[in-house]
């Protein structure tokens, strides 16, 4: 059983980070949640408060937060050291007070490394950036950054896993649960409080979400429904299910922040000839890019190949989008299956497949199953039924 | 029945945003999913493509998103022109396509308004900073738009007001629902789905959640149980409600983009002298921030109001945060009700009280009520019981 991130695993990550320093680097200041989850394995809601981890050479983490956070961060993170300012905006800026940190730090010259400068603007929070309160060269990270997280370990490689079995669940109830006559919102709130309670109650008392972008298992709609399916980031509007709706659904569940992406094309009712060949269509275009998968090809080359199949079969006008992206602890990050992305494909990768139809008089066709990149080609880690007769609904 | 945010509304606010301008910016970027949302009534699914809205002086509205958002965009916000670029990273980087639409649209020469300098780097994004690839002077804008966002008009407070009656719904059901061995999760998924099923019933076929932090009506507990609600940020952590527990809940729905926020704090059996003199305490110290707020105060007068009180009942060891803050579409925003925060109070400003006493021995005191400033004082817009009888669940 998963009893959360091990000591051992974000202190390699944080070697693995202070490796990519350049010489003259005597440390780094992130600001990005997610970063500070990663590092410090601290999950937090983010507010106008800003919470920075300082990172030095030697791989020291400390942890600068408001003082509400405190106990908490004591309790959750595997930070060396917590040090905590009273509030936000607060009688002295936090921000100043971060930069005398740096100072008895050692860290008041040389390079140092940053994700943002300073903290950004979210949540209405206003300040000075920290390159106009200290005189260090700064060093954007986020580039190293997001290449350590884009090669996954054994250990997130298993979170990922866990994350695809009740994601699974879910979709299982969601395809259960959803008949003519249906609203999209309640099916799905029905379908992620099942699934949801049954993965607390089975791996109960180890189990937390720690995710920003959701809490438990979900699997829904987001508005993908009938025509309404063409438009792919369609968002919940309530609707109603009718016979003849061609569907797009979600799911996924958050495992320790860790998350996956399982989405399936489903019909209501005897698919008509339109919606078979569309249907078949995705399947074949998803084929290829499985295929066209493996360590040391390019991302962009995935992407080419199914951009041919959409031009060989005249599918441009339904084309809308590259055909996946990296997944982790954010439910998008790089490197992305685009032609644009030259990134080489490694063992330990993980990403979505999805190329998808999009026909507005018809609807949307669009599978996404999440695999991990292999020597050979992939592995795949959501397992649901991707055939059209599993998929059409009763009515 | 509110059906949707009106054309109207959002005309209004470019207008009062566009007199700020200064009278050499020719217009203004912004890449904000809530100042775009707020501008043009587009809600969308923020990833790494970069999406920007452009606002001339003139208070056109031009907005820059990847193919696969422009049916939505067309049908969904009030721009008066939607330009569309094939993909991230694509062939030729999204930053670079904006940069030709801001020639083509005069905007190549004379200030420019920003959020920030270029996309933020998002769920792994990379690009050019903007002001890498044009030399426009560029003038940050968001301590503007806050000012704007935090005055509410009308039609703003009709839609808070509305928040607040699904969010009492919903804390109505977690308060029926919370007894001793049932666990967190499950409580909180149950009411939530209950109150999102009646709220969706209830205003069908008008309502549309459009919010990036919650879907339907949510209430809960965050893992502030029993002595882990002394933890004023705790995460969800399936906890199991035992007998003498104080419990910190959380209610608000989410009504065409805006929120509000209810708090209140429980006890499971009856109260200890010691939970309830902090009980009183707290209940003290929020109407001492009540009584103090009318428009025309300082925010800062306020908390210095409250953090009197903590110094007077040496509960100072049991502070952790400011009194409040503001709410509408983002779930904390500016001004805030703090020592260091000298804004003035304005009538239509809406804000969350919410002073806390946590005792890492006896747990967390806190109520949050979403009140509006008026000349004469705060009206309230939360209406749920604050008394102890109320909260009392029994065993």
């Amino acid at each position: 059983m998963i009893k959360g991130i091990p000591l051992d695993e974000t202190r390699t990550r944080v070697s693995r980070f202070t490796e990519t320093f350049p010489p003259e680097m005597m440390g780094a200041v992130l600001s990005d949640d997610q970063y500070i989850y990663y590092l410090c394995a601290f999950h937090f809601i983010p507010t106008e408060r800003p919470i920075m981890l300082v990172i030095t050479r030697e791989g020291e983490r400390i942890l600068f937060v408001p003082r509400l956070e405190e106990e908490h961060a004591k309790q959750a993170s595997h930070a060396d050291r917590v040090v905590s300012y009273p509030e936000y905006p607060g009688e002295v800026h936090p921000l100043k007070l971060f930069v005398k940190l740096l100072e008895e730090l050692g860290l008041g010259q040389g390079t140092l490394g940053i994700d943002y400068d300073g903290y950004p603007h979210v949540l209405g929070y206003q300040g000075p950036v920290l390159s106009e309160l200290i005189s260090n060269p700064l060093r954007r990270m986020h580039p190293e950054l997001d290449r350590l997280i884009a090669v996954k370990s054994p250990f997130e490689i298993e979170l990922i896993r866990e994350s695809c079995r009740w994601g699974n669940l879910a979709h299982r109830l969601l395809q259960k649960y959803t008949r003519v006559g249906e609203i999209e919102t309640e099916v799905s709130m029905r379908a992620s409080q099942e699934a949801t309670r049954i993965m607390v109650e089975t791996l109960a008392p180890y189990h937390k979400s720690n995710s920003r972008w959701q809490e438990g298992a979900v699997a829904g709609y987001r508005g993908q429904i009938g025509r309404n399916s063409s438009v792919p980031h369609a968002v919940g509007a309530n609707l109603i299910f009718k016979e003849g709706d061609v569907l797009v659904t979600g799911a996924a569940s958050a495992v320790w922040g860790y998350l996956s992406e399982l989405e399936r094309t489903m019909i209501i009712g005897t698919p008509t000839a339109k919606q078979k060949t569309y249907f078949d269509h995705m399947i074949a275009v998803q084929d290829i890019a499985f295929e066209s998968m493996r360590a040391g090809v390019t991302a962009s080359s995935v992407d080419q190949a199914v951009r041919q199949y959409f031009s060989k079969h005249h599918l441009e006008p339904y084309w809308r989008h590259h055909t996946g992206h990296s997944i982790s602890m954010r439910y998008h990050e790089g490197p992305y299956l685009d032609t644009g992305d030259h990134s080489i494909l490694e063992a330990g990768m993980v990403f979505t497949v999805e190329p998808g139809i999009y026909d507005p008089e018809v609807g949307g066709f669009r599978h996404s199953d999440t695999v991990m990149v292999t020597e050979q080609g992939v592995e795949f880690l959501t397992y649901y039924p991707r055939d059209l007769e599993s998929l059409t609904l009763p009515v």
